[in-house]
Order: C-alpha cells, then structure tokens, then sequence
C-alpha cells in the first residue's frame, strides 16, 4: 500500500486533460464583503457528472490493464462517484457496475443509468456497500472502484485544487468538503506542493463528525449512516489511505450544522447563480463561519458538486 | 428619434468593455441530446447584477453629459434593470433614483438597495410607474433612463448577442427573452451583420403575448399587468423604438406557459448546473419546444438573468 504524492496528481493532469473540464474559478463581490476576505471558489459543480468524482474516476479507470478493463468495474457510492464511474466507463467503453442506496436522490440514479452504468440498489440502513461491492467483485470478476481509499482516485480528484492554485496563485486558506477524505488528501498534496503556506482545512457536516474527531484524537474514529442533508459526506471513516494523508498534511477540521450548511448554499445559489449540492457547500460554509481568524486573506473553496433534486427544495427551505 | 444599428451596438462594446463581464457560453451534451441541435446557451445569468440589464444600463449611463451626471438618474423596471442601474450609477458616481413595483422580489429589491440606488415602491395594480418616473424627472431633474425604449440601452444589450456569435461563430437560431424588446431588438441588429442567416426568435410567457400578437398583426398591441411567473416579462407592449425593430429584424415570435416555462427552468438549474430566473429560461423553453423544427441545427439561446429568492421556488415547484 503505498500513498499517493504529489508527483501522481501531476500524472492524473495529464491523463484527464481533454476529457475533464478544466472548471471556471468564481469570485462574487458581494461575498467578499460579507466575509471580509478574497473568496475562489473553483466550481466542480461544473465538471463532468456534475462534481470533483469525475477526475478519479476517469483517472483510475484509464490506469486499468485490457484484461481488467474488458470485465468491468464495480463501485459503491451515494451519487457522484457512481456517475463519474457511469461516465468515465462510458468514455473507455468499460463494463461497470454501481451499488447504490435505495434512497439515494433520484436525479443521481437516473443520471447514473443515463451515462450506461448497471444499477444495484442496496438498504442504507440494513446492508453494507462494500460488501455487496466485494462481492460483485469476486462473483464477476470486476474490478473495484472505491469511492475514495484508493491512491489513482486521491490523485484524480487532487487535480481539481491544483488547477485552482494554478489558477489564482499562492492562497492563505483552503477549505475542502470531507467524506471520505479522498478530494481532502488529494487537495492537501496539491496545496503542499503549489502553496506551501497554504492552510489546509477539511469541513464535515456535524452529524457525521467522524473525520474531524479523528483529526483531533489522532485515532480512527467512526460514524453509522448520519443524518445530514449532506448526502456526499455520510461515509462512515476515513480510509486506510486517507486517514495517513489527513493526518499529515491537513491543518485543521472542522463541522457546520445542516441548517447553516443549507442556509450557505442558497446563498451561493443567489449570489453565484451557481446550483451547488448541501456537500457541496460545506467549504463555504466553514469559510464564511470563519470570521476574524480569515479576514484579508486570500481564501480558496472547493464547490464540490451540484447534483441537486429539486423536488427537496421545499425541505432544505424548511430547515433554514 | 433615430432607430440604433449595429454600428451602436459596437461602440456599446467598446464602452463596457472589461466593466460587464464577458459571460460565459455554456453547453450540455445532455441537453443537445433532448433537443438534437447543438445548444449555445449565452450566461447572462452571471452578468453583473444578474442579468443583461448591466450592459444597457452602463452604456446609457456612460454617455450622460457632466452636468446630466451630476444631477442624477431615474427608472422603472421590475427589478434586473433597477438593479443594473443602481449598479452602473454606483460605478459612475451618478445619483439614481429606482420606481419599483412594492411587491418585486424581496432579493431584487434589496439587491438595488445594497447598489446604493434609492428605491421609490409603487403599487403595480393602481399606478403607472412611467408617470412616477417622469414626475420625479421633472421635479429633481433627472434623466429618465427607461427599461428599453431607448437607443443607448437597445444597442448596450444588443452586445450579449454580439459576444455569443463572437464565440461560437454564426448560428442558424437564436431564441431571445421578449420583455419590452429592448435585449431582442438589439440581439436582432447583432445577429444581421454577424451571422446574416440566423433565424431571430423572441419569446413571452403565453399570459403576456402583447409582442407576439403585434408581431403577427403587424399593429401594436398591449396587455395589461399580465400574470405570469415571468416577472421580467410583464410590460404592456414593445416600445416606440423597439416596435419598428422588431417587426424589421425578428423572424418569429413565439410564447411559453408558466407551467412549460418553470419545468424548463428547473431542467436548466438540474444539468446546467446555473441559477436561470423563469424569464431567463424563455428562450431555453421555446428552442426545446421546437421539436423538428431545429433538429440538427446550431442554436443560441440567451439565458437573460438569474436573480432568484429562493423562498418563491416552492410555489414554483407546484406549478410544474
């Protein structure tokens, strides 16, 4: 088991480039203001599939030998990833498989059945993913694509912040939602390399605080199926890979309750004019809670998807 | 009272250049595929403000002489030309003064609030907001600076038209928001010297169809405080300038049911991934109605703005 360094975040650039689209950089005048700081929030909402999850996928799925790549994959996943699996199988005419839960946003299965993926469903509160995963696995002789413990995915999905450094240069913080801590240890790589002095900090939704205790214990910590409105933050733990990553090279972690989350959204929503998913907000939400401890910096914000159902608007209303 | 022409829409260029923002062209193979055209959806929505009405609004401002500068400003509008008006005489130093009906939505009201203009309600159902204007013109001697019935603003909004060809070269269609005719009329005179044979088509919502059926009768026609989802869209008829425009450069009207319109608008947040207000989604809803009609053919479609309460979104939810 060997981590991914920066060196294969360089190597993902280059393997995505083309396919992936190199995603706008948004800034907003009137969000400066309220936070006091220069915001740079690089809209994965805007890539392939609608989130960051295409950049691993396509990147661990293009490293596939023939042999592996003409049995397929299978993936286990809340949404995003399991579109970008769907999506990049569909662009390297790969056979894949996606254990998804049943109660998953129907706009993330249909899309996911769109781009050619195989769907099966699974009970979120009975069963469990990697299992099924596994056995599928086993049973078809697939190839397995976790969602984030698996160094090509890291890698991928690093991408995203290293453009964004590209991007707007040397920042002073950045904020990354956290599930599983894939796009968080891929984004740290890149902060490490490209912005030395950059404050790296991972944002979880509160109810599903496993990886910032874990941050701060230095112990493995875990959660079962949270309730969050944070849908691409329910993962259980950090991973074998990520955990090691998280440890070392992000400054802090920290949580936003679901109500400020959404309320951080729609705020997005009517200044950005960007669609941002709850998770996807999660960075900005911790940014803009962040007060004094940011203000005249240069902050960047990972917008990491914007795979949105619009019929559960009225409950996010609800909850602000 | 002269017409503008293209050579109006160029020097509007020219003068906003590197103030409006040069809005994005988005695309969706998702979309192209509903629709089976290739779709250039021009970002509008991201414009400052929030919408087109930037690009009119600075131009007309921009040409004011000192001693008119100096004294002042004053417009109606439903809201997105408030908004670019309060934000151009913010960037000009020019004191403005906004009629706005009491019951626009709360974000655009508060939007031209925080743009430093001085907001004067009236009631939309027992007074006309052009008498109010031009009775504050007279009293504090201000320049009346109308929605769109005016050469500097036509030819201003003209340039969203002339940036699109500009990126995606000529086009066979081009569907339009129709409000008072302002951002058609101009889009029209671009589209005849940058892309000779691209079909002109302006959209209403079907409640407020004042354009529609002038078009076809060739005699000015009007509505009266319409009831339509689409707020922007709700003028009584097209304008002295906008009228002989139109009915010279426009190949086709059409018109869009609220219920059509906000299921549109709603398809464009989900795979667009962008904040479109229901005006904004005219002509997106009118380009996908069209069925065989575009089948195969290039299409640009102005999406118009993007400014949204998203406390309004429930009550659009259930239209749909």
């Amino acid at each position: 088991m060997t981590l991914p360094a920066f060196a294969d975040v360089e190597s993902a650039a280059a393997r995505i480039a083309g396919v992936a689209h190199r995603t706008a950089v948004a800034t907003s005048r009137l969000l400066d203001d309220r936070a006091g700081a220069h915001l740079f929030f690089k809209c994965e909402n805007l890539q392939r599939g609608g989130a960051f999850k295409f950049r691993g996928a396509y990147n661990a799925l293009s490293r596939l030998s023939p042999a592996d790549a003409r049995r397929g994959v299978v993936t286990f996943s809340s949404g995003n990833h399991a579109q970008a699996v769907a999506l990049a199988g569909q662009l390297l005419d790969i056979p894949r498989v996606i254990v998804m839960p049943a109660d998953a946003p129907a706009v993330k299965r249909r899309a996911t059945e769109a781009y050619g993926g195989e769907v099966v469903a699974y009970d979120r509160s009975r069963e469990d993913r990697e299992e099924i995963g596994r056995r599928l696995a086993r049973e078809r002789g697939l190839t397995l694509v976790p969602p984030y413990d698996h160094a090509d995915i890291i890698a991928g999905q690093g991408t995203a912040a290293r453009e964004l450094f590209e991007d707007t240069g040397p920042l002073d913080f950045l904020f990354v939602p956290c599930g599983g801590g894939g796009l968080l240890s891929g984004s740290a790589l890149a902060a490490r390399a490209l912005s030395p002095s950059c404050q790296v900090v991972g944002v979880e939704p509160a109810a599903g605080d496993d990886a910032t205790r874990t941050f701060h214990t230095r112990q493995l910590q875990t959660v079962h199926n949270p309730q969050t409105v944070a849908d691409g933050a329910r993962t259980p733990s950090l991973g074998t890979l990520t955990l090691p990553l998280v440890l070392e090279h992000v400054h802090d972690m920290t949580t936003v309750d679901d109500a400020m989350l959404v309320e951080t959204m729609f705020l997005l929503w009517e200044r950005l004019k960007l669609v941002v998913e709850p998770t996807g907000a999660l960075g900005a939400a911790a940014a803009l809670a962040r007060g004094e401890a940011v203000r005249g910096t240069r902050v960047g914000i990972i917008l990491s998807g914007g795979n949105v159902d619009v019929s559960q608007i009225p409950a996010w209303l609800a909850m602000v």
